[in-house]
């Protein structure tokens, strides 16, 4: 590497993507700007965050809670703010520590700022057991002067999870945030649209689902929004634990829930390598 | 390298990015369905096209008639179809290739699929030499239900060049197409809005541009646009040479006009280094 410089990778889950940045000392002066300008996916490298790769004992963030979690993931908004937690983020991470064989134990206990979680990297599929989410009141969101019925979700974060009818659920106009009821969601909210999808192999329920990330727009994918969406779809059906296969546009999810705990799985692969001056960057 | 990796970097000329591939000769096997994968901004490094770097001699769309340009410039668009020019992609293109040593004599003289190109690498500022665009009638697009007269332009790829307040030019909603005379763009434009800027050192004129780009949505930047609009803002004042700041979402392009060549002048920057498996972006 050349001085200076500092080595990345590009990395997503189901079309939710990173900049991977290898600083395991924790020695880079990374800032909310630079973050953010390593994130900018026109005059930067371009992802929905960073994840800073980082040895708990390096980060202060960390250093305190990690126990036996020998890594920290240091998870930064695109626009450069801090994030506690992000699903697709901690398997995308998961599967970098394990291509640059960085850890050699399973399942990977990986530190965040919402706590050490687990994670198992079965070939294709990356496992991250997170709390199962909880489902709470009803609500409305309106979308192009229509309003669908949902329950609120709690997933870490506030989630509002409607259902359409399959039919529907392509044509929804998802260019603008939807409406919500400004009482339930006083800091807004992530929207999930499901529609009931065929039988698929491994999993007791199957939905497609369309997601507008509180903040950022529709995505390809939403971690702790497909955990919503399975809470809603096994309460539907009386039940409280099982597999939902949740088809978001960039790939299928599991989620598999069990009482207090839900296990998000899905891929996650990293794309490319390479290193970046952080002085062009900030300039 | 590693064996099977493909080399790239990432570069920029006023926030319109490109993957740039190293290829001198001619021997990656890129498709049309990779190109848009490598394009991809979430599951792939993600640009708004891809260039090419291979000798003349090596690439058969450049080899009868490059001549003296070493260089051929294959650009691809972000959905993986062949494009002939970009005015900001050549700049990019000529960045790269000074920043890696492989050329040596000023001006560079670029191949591309609509000719071979001077460009001019001056510290900062990176120059291309382009035709001088064609101000032809008038016409006219809708926005938010609002008409805005404007001036059909040919730089190239057809463009209609729109002047509007300077105190309106913010907060005209560029998230749906302008709506425009069909007759007029049968295969539809680049839209530019311009209003008057306040006198800028080594300009003779200077505008505020945003730019709704065919098939793609609002850009940071557009250089055929730039010299579009340069071209009206020149025929207003009563004159067709002259130096003209185009200040665009992404930073500020100079487009000077002299009878029938337009040089278009802006910073160009190499922003990251790396290596990718085409396999896995194949998948």
């Amino acid at each position: 590497m050349m001085k200076g410089m500092w080595s990345f990778a590009k990395a997503h889950g189901t079309g939710n993507d990173f900049v991977v940045l290898a600083d395991p000392n924790g020695e880079l002066p990374l800032t909310s700007a630079l973050a953010a300008a390593i994130c900018d996916r026109r005059r930067g490298i371009g992802a929905d965050g960073l994840l800073r790769v980082v040895r708990s004992a390096a980060h202060p963030d960390a250093a305190a809670f990690a126990g036996d979690a020998e890594w920290f993931m240091d998870y930064w908004n695109a626009d450069g703010t801090l994030a506690e937690m992000c699903g697709n983020g901690v398997r995308a991470y998961a599967r970098y520590l394990t291509d640059e064989k960085l850890v050699d134990s399973e399942p990977l206990r990986i530190a965040t700022r919402s706590g050490v979680v687990d994670v198992v990297v079965d070939n294709d599929l990356i496992t991250v057991t997170l709390d199962a989410p909880q489902v709470q009141t009803p609500s409305t969101a309106t979308v192009s002067g229509q309003m669908y019925a949902g329950a609120v979700v709690s997933a870490g974060n506030p989630n509002l999870v409607c259902r359409v009818a399959r039919a529907d659920l392509s044509g929804l106009d998802l260019t603008r945030q939807p409406s919500l009821v400004e009482a339930d969601f006083p800091r807004g909210a992530n929207v999930e649209f499901i529609a009931a999808g065929e039988p698929v192999a491994g999993a007791d329920e199957h939905v497609h689902m369309r997601v507008f990330e509180r903040g950022v727009g529709e995505t390809l994918s939403c971690g702790s929004g497909a955990c919503a969406a399975a809470a809603v779809v096994l309460r539907d059906v009386g039940g409280a634990s099982g597999v939902v296969a949740v088809d978001v546009p960039g790939g299928r999810l599991y989620v598999a829930l069990n009482g207090d705990t839900c296990d998000l799985s899905g891929p996650a692969v990293v794309v490319a390598r390479g290193e970046f001056d952080p002085a062009v960057l900030s300039r």
